[in-house]
């Protein structure tokens, strides 16, 4: 994690800094990180190994001199997030150059507790050095003071008795909108403070994302275009590309909602999740680039780290083919 | 973190733990943990002055050796998290007799990183060795392939290419159901594994709360009964208690609605936040116990925290007294 990477008080809006990456990249391809610890690349693992047992070693005895580093699962839990972090760095590498951002999703890292927050630090870092944007997929949601703590958690800066100390400083992170605007107040003045994103959930991906999202009001509409409303409400578009701070992650699989949700968001930015995995596919997206190549950013995560399963041949190259394969796709439309 | 401790594969349902740790503790009050690192307990801060300098020694020594641990703020973070556990403990120590259970806030953890986390663990280690049940305030919700890392993460176990380890296995944990019922199954599913609880937000206490859930349905009544409706169907009431493992959070601050939640979600535990700081009161909170004392859980934490502001006297004390007194009101009623 470097101090000058990421968003930052001196950063111009996320809408042009976003839009100023794609062009520069050509692609709006988003590269999901959601490392399986039962299915990470070999070979990657396999090359970490002598570095993985001097971690264990030098966390061992800071234990011993603490009482504070570990509990009984330390080792495990270290070994398997210097694994995950291989294959992170592994996956950057290959399918990194083809994409604009990356988006760790933090589930898969919190799962081995401290271990795994170091783990994503590091994934995190490489990324950045690469050029690549960081969207930490976060989907947080509290009230009002826990949301400024998770604002610097992911965005910011934290007070301490020790000084400001830096959070991950991600470009950007994913928010659940389900308590209301003032949850989403202190977010949102960390992202335009410091130049960065937030993508809120308007309409997931998942099967079940109708039991709420699609809810009928009583006053017209589903539930998700409240939400869009809110989110074109919300946000300010950026004085040279018209990308708002504030954007919005739109389910791929029910692309008919698109127009709609475009007609709601002129100024949006749209995450696209559900291409491959989840089986949605990239022509139907077309709506979403209407403000410009940035309006729609394409996110893909087993559909990459998994290709080598269908395509064969070593992980990396599978993984490299098929974010370039997404990534010409998206550009050609 | 004991291996032995908390949710496990042998445990009865959490409506009956629950129930039997109430009636054990005689105490309904949860402690809120939301450590604010600019207000941290001084005399406890200086009591781990010596420890916290021997752990950054030994972290400085394990990231030259191994490249991993760290970052630019690795020191200032290190001795936050220090001071935020010792912070904790003192907590812990003070408030937690009067109590049944604590609710470490993750946010406050999070936003020190891989360091927050260390702190985050040993904050529940000491609470569960003084028999408090742990309630990990996360408020996630994501996707099933998502939730299930997460439901790892806070309850069970992770498989790894070198062995299985163990989450923070938590008692219990929050949950945001907007992403409907299918997101919320690897939840359920590993809540009825391993006996622990989840706590979904069905209405919360921030004044922005009524932007979502207070929203009328097309088909009748607002998002929120709609919501317990879902909490109803998904939870199986425990043989001893009667209470369920799918829990509810329910917002203090409209008392009004308590009497319609206890109708819709008959065996349903209510978690009510908005005592004191949220501007809650105990008394109005009566229909929430209605299934039995352990129906409804009461919870605090700037209130006690921050108890010596008011009242005077260490912290510590204050704290005591002021739980002790919480305590007291909701077992009386």
């Amino acid at each position: 994690m470097s101090d000058t990477g990421g968003a930052s008080p001196a950063a111009p809006p996320f809408g042009d800094r976003l839009a100023a990456a794609v062009a520069a990249r050509e692609s709006q391809v988003v590269l999901g990180i959601d490392p399986d610890t039962t299915k990470l690349w070999p070979d990657a693992v396999e090359a970490m190994a002598e570095s993985r047992e001097r971690l264990v070693h030098a966390l061992a005895d800071a234990e011993r001199s603490t009482g504070l580093v570990g509990g009984p699962n330390r080792d495990i839990r270290l070994q398997a997030a210097a694994a995950v972090l291989a294959h992170c760095l592994a996956l950057v590498d290959a399918a990194g150059p083809a994409c604009v951002a990356v988006k760790p999703q933090l589930a898969h890292f919190e799962r081995l507790g401290f271990a795994g927050l170091l783990a994503l630090e590091a994934t995190v870092a490489h990324a950045r050095a690469q050029d690549l944007l960081v969207i930490a997929d976060a989907k947080r949601g509290d009230i009002a003071s826990t949301a400024t703590a998770y604002a610097q958690a992911w965005l910011g800066d934290v007070p301490t008795p020790f000084g400001r100390t830096t959070g991950l400083h991600a470009d950007a992170m994913t928010l659940n909108p389900l308590l209301g605007a003032d949850a989403l107040e202190p977010f949102a003045a960390m992202a335009r403070e410091r130049g960065a994103g937030l993508f809120v959930l308007v309409r997931t991906s998942n099967p079940g994302a109708a039991d709420l999202f699609d809810l009928e009001l009583a006053d017209g509409g589903p539930l998700w275009e409240r939400l869009a409303r809110l989110v074109a409400v919300t946000g300010t578009p950026g004085p040279e590309s018209g990308l708002a701070e504030i954007c919005a992650v739109t389910g791929a699989t029910e692309p008919e909602h698109l127009a709609r949700m475009r007609e709601l968001m002129p100024h949006t930015v749209f995450l696209l999740p559900g291409i491959g995995a989840q089986g949605g596919s990239v022509e139907a997206l077309a709506p979403a680039f209407a403000p410009g190549r940035a309006g729609g950013l394409v996110s893909a995560s087993r559909s990459i780290a998994d290709a080598h399963a269908a395509a064969g041949g070593p992980p990396g190259e599978a993984a490299r083919a098929e974010a370039e394969r997404l990534r010409a796709q998206a550009w050609a439309l």
